[in-house]
């Protein structure tokens, strides 16, 4: 057990402002209502234990509702100690807490995937369900700046397009996941921590340089900090900037008809009047509603040259799909040789 | 004094298509005919020596003429042999040769520059008298897939926006400059070079590790080649998509009025019916066009905040300049505080 802060009035000038600005992002970049209630996604992490707190001493402020919620990795002797330690934080919080034990390991290799997206996958669902068995709008995860800077240099590292290049959402609408941290440094939530003299539990995973993102962590970005000390504060410019553009196309290439299972065609005299910028995201976002995939720009390219010659042509897409250019226009669809009926 | 190849038909087929790669870079993406003429800067290292062969094979199969311009920056004590050996590859070529010396530790003690900045303008300097002396169209450097790479690195560390972020342009029209090995990864040059048993010239510089650039290049570029061999290729796509998007962005905010000694003025009313992304480019596209200084998208999001509010308010710009936003609309102009007339 343990004595946490339980309203703003607690807290010291800069940890108070620290949890203003949270607010204020979530209320102008997001556009939801701070009051909004959120199942707090919490592993016991420095992360995830300053945004249950920070995101607590906002609810105290406005009123609403939050729950936590924990999911039990079973990959580590540790892990039930995690979820005791998150359990406690929440008696000391007075805030519903749901925790639930997986088998990462047997059910990665019942699905032949990798323990590090089968843990996602299933904290995800897990966070999901408890979302709607508490009847809470958004689960909110605690990825902060650091965390979209290794994004974004992921993506960079596997040539991402823009805006996508700049990083992951801090609304996922479809989802309904809020990232209320992303603005905010690791270093700041970990200065949080240490100055209200709040533990939180150590992830060895964490270190483990097996896993792409932790090589960029502990090797590309203290490289690139010592370039730059404000690189933080460029990866937040460009992710704004991004936002901005994303919402620009979405408006701009409107409502896009058809649905998952129906194929999609653009009449020639639709695309000839669109510059290549606006055509070759009007080709992914038909792929995309067809389903997962990643659609290489060089792919697009090639299609668009063929579209532009007026010859024949058939391009295929990761996820089985294909886009058929001919006089007419282009069809969007399933590939026809992984659907022979 | 060493042989070198000529024709297209004496290389190995290799090496032939990679020559017609470059070949097919300048007319399709560059939109160059290549019988065009050009001054090729040649240092003597591997790059350009390897595009003074490429572009004079080529020139042998089109017509159309070339001339060699190389600038001793007289920092080193072989720099004069680098001259040297530039020198008798152009005899051996039989294409003329320029050559200068310059001062570039004189001339950046009287700029109170670095070497590094006074060394390119000195060079670039050198570069365009010879292309006005010749009467050639452009100048070409032997930048390549490599250099843009680190090139993106450097503008992602420095938080620059997109379509910037995608890296410099491989012709650009103002400059009278074009990079016509933009596409080819490094180690094909090498490798040309050494099946055709060429030798070049290194430049300690190049490994000296206090240029960030070389930084970048010996540390930050082998680690992401590690995570992804593909690296290069994806830097490629998102090039190309800069392109793209450049110039979509330029057809769309069509040419804007005024000239580097007018301030501008946007109205509310032109304003009102733009998107964010819409405004923001045009905010900095008029300021790029009151004079250098680089737009930062946090102090342009001010503005429009500013904008939208509809409160007067004015904001700095680096290169002194000035937005004032007010009811009737923003007007751009060269910072008072700095023209006390």
């Amino acid at each position: 057990m343990f004595s946490v802060p339980r309203f703003l009035q607690e807290l010291p000038p800069w940890a108070a402002h620290l949890c203003l600005d949270v607010e204020r992002f979530v209320s102008e970049e997001l556009g939801i209502d701070p009051r909004t209630g959120l199942v707090v996604a919490c592993s016991g992490g420095a992360d995830s234990t300053a945004l249950t707190i920070i995101w607590h001493c906002l609810m105290q402020r406005h009123g609403g509702s939050m729950a936590v919620a924990h999911l039990d990795h079973g990959l580590r002797v540790e892990s039930s100690e995690d979820a005791v330690f998150v359990k406690d934080l929440c008696v000391a919080l007075d805030v519903p807490f749901f925790s639930e034990r997986a088998d990462v390991a047997f059910t990665a290799s019942r699905l032949g995937l990798g323990w590090e997206e089968t843990g996602r996958k299933l904290r995800y669902a897990f966070f999901e369900k408890i979302r709607m068995e508490t009847g809470l709008p958004f689960v909110a995860t605690a990825h902060h700046l650091n965390d979209l800077a290794e994004d974004v240099l992921l993506r960079l590292c596997r040539g991402t397009g823009w805006p996508g290049l700049g990083g992951m959402t801090a609304h996922d609408a479809q989802r309904r996941l809020v990232r209320p941290l992303l603005s905010i440094p690791r270093s700041d939530l970990i200065h949080f921590l240490q100055t209200l003299h709040i533990p939180w539990r150590e992830d060895d995973s964490n270190t483990d340089v097996r896993f792409a993102r932790n090589r960029i962590r502990h090797s590309l970005l203290p490289l690139i900090l010592e370039e730059n000390p404000n690189f933080l504060k460029g990866i937040n410019r460009i992710w704004r900037q991004a936002g901005v553009d994303r919402a620009y196309w979405e408006q701009r290439l409107g409502n896009f008809p058809g649905s998952k299972d129906e194929p999609f065609f653009l009449s020639r005299d639709r695309l000839a009047n669109l510059h290549q910028a606006e055509r070759l995201r009007l080709y992914k976002s038909a792929l995309d509603k067809l389903g997962p995939g990643q659609v290489l720009t060089d792919t697009l390219l090639r299609l668009d040259a063929a579209f532009l010659s007026g010859k024949p042509a058939t391009l295929q897409f990761p996820g089985r799909k294909v886009g058929r250019s001919d006089s007419k226009g282009i069809h969007f669809g399933p590939d026809p040789r992984w659907n022979p009926s």
